[in-house]
């Protein structure tokens, strides 16, 4: 893409833990995500002169997800000039639906596109998972893989990384409800025991590999009898307002199953068909009408494809 | 079979936990196996009239797992008639590779042909885990499923029992060496940790989904990557002489994995191919060598198929 002057790519919102796969499950919904507009300039460095669709995010590359990912890639390219960038948050920060790993992810594909694709997209991750570190203190992956490669993603292990691409073996739709209310990540993370008994972790792996027979083996029933987390929910789910209500009514109105989308505050669900995931969708926002808790919802399907270009060249944006 | 006289019913050796999938993961063997051989009797009740390959093992059938098995299955099917049945170990006993639940297997499905087929011997598996709970003290199943079940199977879950078919989406063969040291699987039980820190839980269902990827994607390295055990192969393989040299000498030999057969004090080896598995068998057998233990070892092939028919009608065991 040297003929390229600028590159503009889309990162979905992703959901990850996905109840019995805590820390190592994730998976892409096709909307809502982030955008990363990218063009080199003559001067060396990274600026970031442009946000839209969400205040407040600094605009100091060191200090935003994008600008990191980028500084990152371009110390292990060595390349000799810098970037111009400009973020389009599609998604809420702080829901629990991987909004900063989206950033990440598109930032990171963009950037390698401008540069010639010097990494495929699967590498993309180690740079991703930077913007993790610095918007959590924690370089995880399982949001970023999946917003990177699409479908399912299992991040096995991390000594070494080994991200193992699940795809998207059946049809699923994803219902996510997000309730506005203000949930930091690292206050989810502290109320988590730092031992578990035995016997919950027993029954957690076995839900765990059953979620994964029924998603390889294309068995819903299995699924949906596998996506339970009797470790993590309980303790967690406490700080959602209505989370057990908007729980039941989802499987009420059909879900195969449901759960803390990451650490909250949104809840996903997941259904067979699209008809499915919007009669879920309007059971789960029955629940907070009239809670007075705002609420974004979304009916996404499960995609094949993860980040992707949105334009080249003949994009401009507006500002410039 | 009506008009059968008599049954006699081959169950296969299986490997449970299987490093990462404690508890809830066991695949079958195609040998060793026990026989079990049984035909009506006009008196009520339940006579074991032999027990052939092992000596010490009691001939009252409230204290043997074949007595145990098809008393539940009489009370089950309210029959008006009696059993004498007859035990063909070809196993040893107390290694750490099913053997009171190849008997028991062996034993419900003998018992349920010679009464006309009445459950599927996916059903069979309550009542095969009955002669584990007399056994062990605990009605596991993750033993008695493959060895009636054949392949790989999950236990997702007890609470209601989730029997999950895996089958052998790929060809694997399996090297296990007992060395015959005295383990009783309640001391291996006793040693373990009632509650494991969070990090470990989550590589070792991290491990487990990587596991299922690897075989229901066919997948030889990833399968490989995943046969960890983190937490309790390192506490439970003390108490078993020469593991490490043994498991690392599998390893050299080419094997994909290895680890702790059950409870021990046998040691699996997988390999992808028959040559593999007896290489790794030659590199196991070798570190024993001189140590003044005696050894048993086998290669056996994952079959698709758990418990047969092995004689009807025809056969009349010598002692008749």
């Amino acid at each position: 893409m040297n003929s390229t002057d600028f590159v503009k790519a889309y990162a979905p919102a992703t959901v990850a833990n996905v109840c019995c796969g805590f820390d190592v499950l994730g998976f892409a919904l096709d909307q809502p995500g982030d955008e990363v507009w990218v063009r080199k300039t003559e001067a060396q460095g990274i600026t970031i002169s442009a946000i839209h669709g969400i205040e407040g995010l600094s605009a100091n590359p060191a200090e935003n997800v994008i600008g990191v990912v980028a500084q990152k890639m371009l110390e292990a390219l060595e390349v000799p000039h810098g970037l111009e960038m400009q973020l389009h948050k599609g998604m809420p920060v702080g829901s629990g639906l991987g909004s900063s790993a989206a950033s990440s992810a598109a930032a990171a594909y963009a950037v390698n596109e401008l540069l010639g694709s010097p990494f495929s997209t699967k590498e993309l991750v180690v740079f991703a998972m930077e913007g993790e570190r610095k918007a959590s203190g924690s370089a995880h992956a399982d949001n970023v893989a999946p917003s990177l490669l699409g479908g399912f993603v299992l991040v096995r292990d991390y000594e070494p990384l080994d991200v193992v691409e699940l795809g998207v073996p059946l049809e699923l739709y994803c219902t996510v409800l997000y309730p506005q209310i203000e949930l930091k990540t690292s206050l989810s993370r502290q109320i988590l025991k730092q031992e578990i008994p035995l016997k919950q972790g027993i029954r957690q792996w076995g839900n765990l590999a059953g979620l994964m027979a029924g998603l390889l083996k294309k068995d819903y029933a299995l699924l949906g009898r596998s996506l339970h987390d009797a470790i993590f929910e309980p303790e967690r789910s406490i700080l959602i307002p209505l989370f057990k209500q908007v729980k039941s009514a989802a499987l009420a109105a059909g879900a195969l199953g449901a759960g803390i989308s990451g650490s909250g505050p949104s809840i996903f669900a997941l259904s067979a068909t699209r008809a499915q995931a919007l009669a879920v969708q309007e059971a789960m926002e029955a629940i907070y009408s009239g809670s007075g808790i705002e609420t974004k919802s979304y009916v996404a399907q499960v995609p094949e494809q993860g980040v992707r270009l949105v334009g080249h060249s003949s994009y401009k944006p507006a500002q410039l």
